[in-house]
């Protein structure tokens, strides 16, 4: 398969390309570097990124920004971050990218646990997550062609605890290569409209 | 107990009004009527509410405008119309309610069960839904001062069937006044942090 891997140089999305490269053609994606760049918070450089790429089997998406910081501070323009990036830039992806995937492709996209198991700080993050989450089971039994689509929400991830641990005391970790499995199954399992949780639960 | 009931003229809103009556003393705000005015996608027509209602025990917000349309042809615009009113009216209600709502005091907003029971026509529905659970669960996390927040998810409702039953093929339908039981238990109840499901479940 042909697979587009936004984000691909990050900590998710280099564990991905890693489990992906022996099978597929994995046509990288970032905003700095790579086969092409996007910027996922720009509509028009998505469309541009899909007119560069051509037709493609799956497109994964492991990144999208959103701000963190105190609940009470929290303003219209930080909300807005996420809304743009992480949010409409994924579903973006998803409805631009309609036009070159083939039949019976996949997108995945990601969110995370903070929708679900939040955290201080982390209400944009929880926001964003619902809203992608949502937009997915809706798509799911929309999509014309066989199209599937699945979203993947890790726990924290253990090559990003020295970036992001304190905000997670006694989450337990898993290590990107283990998050990278999810993605795997989403595009050559037969399953969509699913969210895969990697290593945490909801009864946790 | 003072409650600013936004949406107070529409369908749910004239039911949980009838509940509240009795024991409390209802605000009614609306678009076009009522104590007091709004427009839930302007940020500053919700600052200046506040300036006019003054100090409150409780907020119920049962309004909130989506976009309904087939997916494929979803526009960039049309999602907008869900961000900018539906999800983002409400959190500013709650963001901007903070510095009036009286200690211990609670926020009620609603969502709708379109996020995990997706119909046609319905992505904006569930993005915007699964956004404003998000919020709602790091909020409840996140509040000052004993405040609570909680989320109405209802069903369609009966007295909606007529306008909108036709997009709920095989979906029971709760009267308004069930639905409205769910806002009296998040007022006057103790709990926080919950998404009260009206007439479905999510094993449905
Ligand atoms: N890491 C975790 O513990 C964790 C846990 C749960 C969920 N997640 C979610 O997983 C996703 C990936 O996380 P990560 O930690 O692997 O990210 P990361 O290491 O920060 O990597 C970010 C990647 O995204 C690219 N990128 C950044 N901004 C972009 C933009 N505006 N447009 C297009 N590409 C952009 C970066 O490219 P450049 O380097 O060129 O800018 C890089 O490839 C995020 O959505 C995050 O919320 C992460
Ligand atoms: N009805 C259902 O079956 C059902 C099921 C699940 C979820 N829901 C959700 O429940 C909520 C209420 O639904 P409903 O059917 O009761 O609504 P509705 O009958 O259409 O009532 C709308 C109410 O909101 C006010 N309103 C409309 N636009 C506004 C704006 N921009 N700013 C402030 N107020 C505005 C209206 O005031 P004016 O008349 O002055 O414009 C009216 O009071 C919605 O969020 C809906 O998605 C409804």
């Amino acid at each position: 398969m042909k697979i587009i891997l936004v984000g691909a140089s990050g900590t998710i999305g280099q564990a991905i390309e890693a489990e992906l490269r022996g099978r597929h053609e994995v046509v990288s994606v970032n905003r700095t570097s790579g086969d092409f760049r996007v910027d996922l918070s720009d509509p028009a450089s998505i469309e541009r990124l899909f007119s560069e790429t051509g037709p493609f089997d799956a497109l994964v998406c492991a990144t999208g920004s959103v701000h963190f910081g105190p609940f009470e501070q929290f303003s219209e323009a930080q909300f807005e971050i996420g809304l743009r990036n992480k949010l409409m830039g994924q579903v973006n992806l998803v409805m631009m990218g309609l036009h070159s995937i083939a039949d019976g492709g996949s997108f995945t996209l990601t969110s995370g646990l903070l929708n679900e198991a939040p955290i201080r700080h982390g209400v944009s993050a929880a926001m964003v997550n619902g809203g992608i989450e949502g937009f997915m089971r809706a798509a799911a039994i929309s999509l014309p062609r066989g199209l599937r689509i699945n979203v993947i929400s890790p726990t924290i991830v253990e090559e990003s605890l020295s970036a992001y641990g304190l905000f997670f005391p006694g989450i337990k970790p898993v290590p990107a290569r283990e998050v990278a499995l999810g993605y795997v199954r989403s595009i050559e399992g037969a399953q969509t409209g699913r969210i895969y949780r990697i290593g945490w639960s909801r009864d946790g």
